[in-house]
């Protein structure tokens, strides 16, 4: 078909992308529209296609079925109609779909495998040089972190004055000649390039659409210019299977938006996102109201100095959906106060958190020389917590069934269970933080055998502490960052 | 006069005492009664004596000015009444009379000195061997603590199985053949000779009067029965100008109390003490009214296992009356949450409350091959914090005017001025807690100059960090625990 480009075979749950010609002349983003709309046997999408410049429209589906599929091209970008065919294959190995919320309170891959977030968060990542976004990727191949939060908008903020490597949109930043009715696909490309990298690595991207750190103006566009920034936004990333949409870092902080507003860009993901991605918005002073219908899962910035992921289950109880605590604290030791805890409180807090069956997210804020903190910028982790962190991934990888909730065994230690009410009774894991107990009693009944590992959640290692039933104690070194395992074994 | 045996001179605030003959027939702790009235020049005092055994009763009263008093002894204990007269000489250098709340929120001796209480727990040290309590008290005399928590009934609890030196009543313990209604003198001799030795360390002996750990019955006594104890209690104890009555130790626990019960105590308490010592009452969950009258300050356990001394502010406000956080978990390794914090946390959360304007209790509960424990047996002291302690007590004793009050510089510090309205703007005490800032700025105005000192509460040094003025940033070593202090030293 004439000028259309396209590949005959997609993988399930890849990008799958039909580029027409269009017309160039007016405002290509603004005057014209495209949609495209793919038929297999199983499903039947219609999504909005977005002008890419140079008289090229891109049209985006993300397949979730094998088989044969066609597509129709249309709209006003063009006289001409385009359709075609193509083939989905079998998933890959590493490809499991995109993340769903499973059981209430945890996630799956659309394949059904368990995904338990471990989250960092490079806000600006994608806007620094590339030799740095390298080096964030490859820093992220070895670690455990499985989520990444990060920024569409450039970011204006302490230890992050200079200017992004691109603009998202069109014209000069200077005197604010930005056209916001044009968007600079340069920009949008990179970012779509890292998503990219980061599904080749396994890695959720946590798109952060808005934020209120800002000098160009992004933060205070009119609704219309939002709107169609979040028509794009979908249009370009939504084919993407490791999407997810947080619709605002510190969405209260942003004083020329209403909770109107909000609402709406929500209504648009709804209507435009086929794939109904993950979909969030994260605070900084007052939490959303996590009830509302659009929000799958709750992404939480802790509000009080001292008490954070120790919160977790009431949000459990009150909003009934997975709690991943965003924010809650970086490892570091920059002036302020969000950004300066030891490894061990960070590790402590994901402790605190998973055994109360939420999730957790990363941070780090070392001073640094040439100021590049991994928390903005990406680059090198310097902290002590990203290997501990890979440790409980490991510990909590291990649990029956899928996903953990909190349990009361006592009140002076956090406890977690298995979420499954099949699995009750085989499984618990009491962590301590900062107590230091030299021994704990433990009772279930008389006639089970559990199995009992003495963790040490700093150290990361896990002892054998023999096998035991009716009332026993477990001896410990007395220090912080303790745990216990206790696993069934059998019945005497 | 004919038996009747007192000294001819007392010190101010000190105890004077009669001691006179009379009956020994019948119960003489019940059926007899025996009152002293004490004149001079400023002041007449009502109080009752008690029974001290063979045939021998005694009238205690605490004189509060200098000069010439007489005394009359009179009551159905004899047929006889006792007069005399006494002098009260000056107050000797270690001598400021009685603890008084001071400017709402804090306290002050008699004479004005302020007292800063930097508590600390041993609550059945009275119980134990003499020689136990001989090192108990040689630990106390060189550390910082000037308050110390204890109980005046024997403890039955964890670490605490063996019988007590002596019972407060007479009888055998055996089947609970101890007579309600028939005081052991021994017992209540060998406390207040403990008053008497902390007095003349200069530590107030903050008593508790009632406690549920208890295998004898003495929480379960009859409202007549509990009554006449208390009357005892103060009859003895109240002339000791260091006694600070605490109603209870997790009055809230005492399931056989009510609320009315505590009431009665306090009415009995405020009725018969002439000398208004201080009184409160100790929680274990549910923190008691401490709006009510007769309480003088807030005696608080903390009730959370994360947040503790952090909310000594909010208590501030509520309550309007000083606030000792007088139990938030000790130093320590044993198996229980309330006793296994590491010296740094304990230390942390002394600064936290500090900072707030309040007060803490230290205790400490190491595991012992011979289970004596600081917290309940006293002895030595094995953990890190009290050291740190007598750091914070000097700083606290160095800061203009009387006490320190909660102030908002930063959301991510906790800052400490001065209470009194008339020493606004000399001094700042900011702490970080477990925050690690590299650096803090400061900006109060552009003309007064500020002599800055870094504290690492933890190392006990303070570093001089130069005089500055207008905007100014203070580097720190990016570790936890630090405190910058800055005093105003003069206006450009």
């Amino acid at each position: 078909m004439n000028g259309c480009v396209y590949k005959s075979t997609v993988e399930r749950w890849c990008v799958f992308e039909v580029m027409v010609p269009g017309y160039s002349d007016n405002n290509p983003f603004v005057d014209y529209d495209i949609k495209g709309v793919f038929q297999g046997k199983n499903e039947q999408v219609e999504v909005d296609g977005f002008y890419d410049g140079d008289g090229l429209y891109k049209v985006r589906f993300m397949p979730s079925f094998v088989g044969e599929y066609s597509f129709k091209i249309y709209g006003s970008f063009s006289d001409q109609t385009f359709a075609g065919k193509f083939t989905v294959t079998p998933a890959s190995q590493n490809n499991h779909g995109p993340v769903r919320v499973a059981y209430t309170y945890h996630f799956a891959y659309e394949d059904g495998t368990p995904y338990y977030p471990v989250g960092t968060t490079c806000y600006a990542w994608t806007h620094q040089k590339p030799e740095l976004q390298e080096k964030t990727l490859e820093t992220l191949k070895n670690s455990a972190f499985n989520k990444i939060r990060f920024c569409i908008f450039p970011k204006h903020y302490v230890y992050n004055q200079h200017e992004p490597l691109t603009y998202p949109y069109q014209g000069t930043p200077d005197n604010k000649n930005l056209d916001f009715q044009r968007f600079n696909q340069e920009h949008f490309r990179l970012i779509e390039r890292r998503i990219q990298d980061l599904m080749d690595l396994g890695i959720e991207a946590d798109l952060i659409v808005m934020h209120p750190y800002d000098r160009w103006g992004f933060s205070q566009m009119s609704a219309e210019e939002d709107d169609l920034y979040w028509k794009y936004v979908i249009a370009r990333f939504a084919a993407y299977r490791n999407v997810w949409w947080s619709l605002a870092n510190e969405y209260d902080v942003m004083h020329s938006k209403t909770l109107k507003d909000w609402e709406r860009y929500a209504e648009i993901i709804c209507a435009k996102d086929p794939y109904n991605h993950m979909r969030s918005i994260h605070n900084c002073f007052s939490l959303y109201d996590f009830t509302r219908p659009w929000i799958t899962h709750c992404s939480i910035q802790r509000i009080d100095l001292y008490k954070t992921a120790e919160s977790v289950s009431e949000w459990r109880e009150r909003y009934k959906k997975p709690v991943i605590v965003d924010e809650m604290c970086y490892e570091g030791n920059i002036e302020y106060g969000w950004g300066n805890i030891s490894g061990q409180e960070l590790v402590r807090r994901f402790w605190e958190a998973t055994c109360r069956g939420g999730y957790a997210t990363h941070g780090e804020t070392f001073i640094h020389p040439q100021d590049i903190l991994w928390w903005s910028h990406g680059g090198k982790l310097y902290g002590e917590s990203p290997e501990r962190l890979k440790f409980l991934y490991q510990i909590v990888c291990e649990t029956p069934g899928h996903g953990l909730k909190p349990y009361h065994l006592s009140w002076d230690s956090v406890t977690a269970v298995p979420e499954s009410q099949v699995h009750q009774g085989e499984y618990y894991l009491d962590y301590y933080g900062f107590n230091r107990p030299s021994s704990r009693t433990f009772y279930f009944d008389d006639t089970t055998k559990y199995q009992v590992e003495v963790i040490d959640t700093w150290n990361m290692t896990i002892t054998d502490a023999g096998v035991h039933q009716g009332r026993f104690t477990i001896r410990l070194p007395g220090k912080e960052y303790m745990a216990i395992r206790i696993k069934k074994c059998g019945v005497v």
